[in-house]
């Protein structure tokens, strides 16, 4: 088991438990009387890892999960069961149950105890640290949201077995943007175990995981409300929301929805003379393929359909990161720098989106 | 003019604006675009007070503004108008809009920046101060919520003059209550000032509306998420909202529940042994008298029809002090004297409220 401390600036720290057997801390975390959040694959696979539960709130699978209507019914339910302020939310599945869960904790009584126990690999390297939680609104993804920081984070990777292929490489999308923020030394270590990890051999992914939870943990003690370097996180992201809203959310997993996003953010960065590190396009190229992930818009239209650049570019328009409609991109110069507020022209955007 | 500055721990301060002419200053505050959101009377009276407005979301007035469907549509509103994260929302009315508008603010983007302009006397005793936001769910009222403090508040008592008598005494009784939790400077002050007070006679409510934001601020900088001291302030509450439970969120207006609520308390600490000045109960009940306030759950009841006994318990036992359905009282020493989380048996409870 290995485990990290997170600490944000005037926010008490947290453990993130990291292994197989991390679940068994959570009894010591969660009470008396926990209430527990979770998607019905994940809870009838893997209830029998959690302590006795006082009641479960069973939420959509997936980001069908982050709509008003979820949110209504978990908050409704809390106060069916008449939580008090001593009481703490129990988060247990993907990430969309963590941020639909985590943002119902936050909101009720004005904010509750929560406890992230992720299931998905996408999760455990991103969803789980930095306390962000959302819903998606018609007008755009997370676009409701708050920081809800948990009181502990138990990512038990026994329940990676039961995770289907498809979400596998989705977290992967993320491990590998986790890798170019962070810098050459966590992107070597991720092609060394491209293999191993294409074919979901878990030898080594507690270790990866920790890597890339420390990674994530540095950016977001530096700046936990985002108003400079964790945009650092956000690269690829402003490509990724755009392609999930067009195709419909949940469609396109929101991995493989960063991974197309970082090739975009590589040919933008390079069309916009920022890259410094002319390598790097070939090996993110390199990387993507033998971790089963698409490299091109054109390979993921092949399989979503159409996503019109002009539908794209509308959407990035209402993007958290734009201001007065012009969106936001984080650039890669080389692995571990970033250029962040980046604005494009729409011309150059079209093409990059042809 | 009165200028207020509310400084809470970890928070940038902002100032309270206090007097005929405040929202002169509602430019410099929200920008060039501000996005208002408002109740329909209010508005249409007043709107001519208020900078040029970007877009405007017009909600239900009272506490049927505080509603999931009410959120929804503010929340797609912004959306739909492109705001982003530089961009302030104006909240112009009373508590209601304040509290949905501010919600609303708090979870766009998860977070931006919200200017208070409060419209009616509770509002601008109690409301505009320390950053509580909420709405009600079928389980209890403001059970669901955040803490966003505003960047200003802006109190302009022009806005007063259209303000229904029924609304003026709501004010009142928060004043009241006020005026218990602060001490007996405050509490001889509103006694002299009760007769004009009761006429509407604005000649000295600004110095008043004044006297209790700074009695407000001291005790949200001391505790600003209600974990200890800051829960004076609910002196007379759990009683109110389980009145207002009972008789339907809306009918009692919140500050003549609150009023009920305080002789309650005065009642309910007599009974518990607890009340020292014994001159108090009959202070606060001519206060209430001259203030055209109900000086009792009969008089309220002569008003608002049955509300029986066991449905008031009921509610109780849900309200956000509760813990494990045990509801926690804030009753009153003397003034400026309380005692917090006490607990009444179920017995005591209900022969006060027969």
């Amino acid at each position: 088991m290995i485990r990290v401390e997170v600490a944000l600036p005037g926010e008490r720290s947290y453990p993130v438990v990291i292994g197989a057997g991390a679940l068994a801390e959570a009894g010591q975390h969660a009470g008396e009387r926990p209430f527990c959040v979770s998607e019905l694959t994940v809870f009838e696979a893997h209830a029998g890892l959690l302590p006795p539960l006082f009641a479960t709130q069973v939420v959509p699978s997936g980001e069908a999960a982050k709509e008003w209507e979820t949110l209504e019914a978990t908050l409704s339910s809390m106060a069916f069961e008449r939580l008090d302020r001593r009481s703490v939310v129990l988060l247990f599945g993907g990430g969309a149950v963590l941020d639909v869960g985590g943002l119902a904790a936050s909101l009720y009584m004005r904010g509750i105890r929560a406890v992230s126990c992720p299931t998905t690999l996408l999760a455990m390297v991103d969803a789980s640290v930095g306390g962000k939680t959302a819903i998606n609104i018609a007008g755009g993804k997370n676009l409701v949201g708050t920081f809800h920081q948990p009181v502990a984070v138990l990512a038990d990777t026994r329940t990676l077995a039961t995770l289907p292929d498809s979400e596998w490489r989705s977290g992967l999308g993320e491990v590998v943007k986790t890798a170019l923020v962070d810098g050459d030394e966590l992107l070597a270590r991720v092609e060394r175990d491209a293999r191993a990890l294409a074919q979901r051999e878990l030898g080594s992914i507690d270790e990866l995981i920790a890597a890339c939870v420390r990674a994530k943990a540095r950016v977001v003690a530096a700046d936990p409300h985002e108003s400079g370097p964790r945009k650092a996180l956000n690269l690829g992201h402003t490509f990724a929301h755009a392609l999930e809203k067009v195709a419909g959310f949940g469609a396109i997993p929101h991995g493989v929805a960063v991974a197309c996003g970082l090739t975009l953010a590589l040919a933008a960065s390079e069309r916009a003379g920022l890259l410094e590190d002319r390598t790097l396009t070939a090996r993110v190229d390199a990387l993507l393929r033998s971790l089963g992930l698409p490299r091109s818009l054109g390979e993921l239209r092949m399989q979503h359909g159409a996503l019109p650049p002009r539908e794209l570019l509308e959407a990035m328009k209402l993007d958290k990161k734009a201001r007065d409609a012009q969106p936001k991109f984080v650039l890669p110069r080389r692995a571990g720098a970033l250029q962040l507020d980046v604005e494009l022209d729409s011309t150059l955007l079209l093409e990059l989106l042809a």
